[in-house]
């Protein structure tokens, strides 16, 4: 039995469709925050992170915080920059804006890398970028929401083993983690942080980070104290360990349905191999890069090599804006985002697909959101015609 | 029907039992942040937040962010003080020491006006550390959830506008509001701060705040940067605005389930006058205070006018330890807390009794936890004889 009532397929860069196993979790009776039955759970879904995030070294660690995907940066610049340090954020979008924004309010000095939008900083300008000055740390938006480019992280970090083995690579990967491949051990990540409202499948209201044993001791040898107070791994660090530890422990009440949809979520991705979740993510985004290209439509990324798989930013036909044509697919029983870009914003949609409107084709989503796509496109330029 | 499993009866302070309706709002099928629906959903949630706190004044703000209710302290110390501002914090237990390291962190300089345990400062104390310097804030926590001790606002008010009326008075409402007077406009609060999970009645996982219009004036005559990213005022005022006036906005994606548990819980709670719901706290308090008595239980809280009405913090029989009680509570289908205050945590135990637990009297809950004790203590007691 579905608990979810009829409604229309979101199909946007996250918040994304949840399993109706999901959505039950979330009505959960109330449990003590600091109760077995949910510290075990709590627990058990911090290690079930580790499968996800692709790590087995038992000193990375997991932070599961009641919050936007937005904390996550306040957790990467209150903690692991201190005030003056000179941090290299790759652009490929809006989201470089604001961490190199989050980064300046804790009194670090970030240095941005700006592609053309649709592309990405090239490996060659950030090897040069990085011989230049010492960096504290990189950041790279691994899908970036905005314009739906993708990033090449083992690359990167294979460059910075090179050129700058102490810099911390810091992935955002909000619309990434749990969809496109993230190997945290192999590709020596040292941050990488998303929101559960994403690929991940859960409703929004955790920040979810994992953070390698390099970047703990970084923050262990901090001079400065962290510069946040909710988001200082000081306060989080001995709860998240408590807590995996099966051993109740507070600083803040976590969001107990949260965890427990997070819980579920984070099941029902690892009861198949990883990579084959993946795999799906690429063949469905391939498919809906082709249909999209059959109906005369460019995306934003330039290159294939440089669009997610997670998502397609399209560029709608000259002369029509988001708010033509998204009624037209919302009247179809399916929900797109307009732009975010500033520079662009009226001139595209994004659509997204991961999670449960990928893995399970019974869904039907895809092919019901590429026929609203062309149906509605057909409409809204026939009508223009008249 | 009931859309929760049969558990134990949460007695706790905070996380407390939710409603069936609030718990199928958490169920809530994917929503667009930024789609009409949910937007409209979110501004309603907004307006009805400044019924809850009896506010009247429009430019009185509400702030709904994703976190826990510890976020309130960041959201105080990084927006409405500036480095080198002194704040005197009242300590009533653990929650004092914990917002005096949130305004450190962010550069304020808390200095602490300490209580004895169970009691509470006194207002010609409270006056005489006035008179001394000039404090940016005064911070009070309304209950201290760790002594079940109360704070009586309004004096703490007219001794402000006498004495400082620049100073802010900001209330730590946590396990205060829904449950206990307060009366926003009419007392001069200047801010308020809680969380979902408490006398609200919904699960974890909201930061709620109200700021005076005084408080936002101080914010924006501000000369440094608000020291937060995530909790900065800066970055969500104009988002919670344009929530509230029904318009689309994006900083970071609200808890769009949390929200809609919230608007349901807080139409619940305004279905009666609020000051029905506050006279059945107080009456259901005292009923709980003369039994916990008639067992022969000190409290901690020294006088009753220091004395929560939303839940009681009871010291145990001399050698009794809360490990020994909470599972004899347990069996018997009723979950209380221990002890939080370091210096005696061991010495005593904790029952909530705030929202539904209260307002439904059919649930039984308060007698059931009340027979519990009774039979749980005597259960320890015969066994501690033989």
């Amino acid at each position: 039995m579905s608990t979810q009532a009829e409604h229309a397929s979101l199909l946007i860069p996250g918040p994304i469709e949840i399993s109706d196993e999901v959505s039950q979790s979330m009505a959960h009776y109330a449990q003590s925050h600091v109760g077995q039955p949910f510290v075990n759970t709590f627990g058990e879904t911090l290690t079930l992170l580790r499968d996800l995030f692709q790590t087995k070294n038992a000193n990375s660690q997991p932070f599961v915080l009641a919050g936007s995907g937005t904390l996550g940066w306040d957790l990467v610049a209150a903690n692991l920059i201190e005030p003056g340090e000179d941090v290299l954020v790759l652009h490929t979008g809006y989201f470089a804006d604001s961490f190199a924004d989050a980064i300046i309010t804790y009194g670090g000095k970030p240095t941005q890398l700006k592609a053309p939008i649709g592309d990405r900083p090239q490996i060659l300008e950030i090897e040069a970028a990085l011989k230049e000055k010492k960096y504290k740390a990189v950041t790279v938006t691994h899908v970036d929401t905005s314009t739906g480019v993708l990033s090449q992280i083992k690359p990167l970090a294979e460059l910075l083993q090179r050129v700058s083995p102490d810099t911390l690579l810091v992935v955002d990967g909000v619309c990434s983690i749990g969809g496109e491949e993230l190997a945290f051990d192999d590709w020596s990540v040292d941050v990488a942080l998303t929101a559960s409202q994403k690929a991940i499948g859960c409703p929004p209201g955790l920040s979810i980070t994992m953070v390698s044993e390099k970047a703990i001791n970084v923050f262990k040898a901090r001079k400065s104290p962290p510069g946040s107070y909710y988001a200082s791994f000081k306060n989080w660090l001995p709860i998240m360990q408590n807590y995996e530890a099966k051993k109740p422990s507070y600083f803040a009440t976590p969001p107990t349905q949260l965890v427990q949809a997070l819980n579920t979520s984070l099941k029902q991705i690892l009861a198949s191999p990883i990579s084959e979740r993946f795999a799906k993510h690429r063949k469905m985004s391939e498919y809906v890069k082709s249909e999209v290209a059959k109906l005369g439509l460019k995306q934003l990324a330039t290159d294939p090599a440089n669009a997610a798989n997670t998502m397609t930013a399209i560029y709608l036909p000259e002369g029509l804006t988001p708010p033509e044509i998204l009624p037209k697919l919302m009247s179809r029983g399916v929900i797109f985002a307009g732009g975010l870009h500033k520079e662009i914003a009226t001139k595209y949609i994004r659509f997204g697909h991961m999670g449960v409107s990928i893995t399970d084709e019974s869904r039907g989503e895809v092919d019901k959101a590429l026929k609203a796509l062309k149906d509605g496109l057909a409409e809204v330029q026939d009508a223009k015609k008249q």
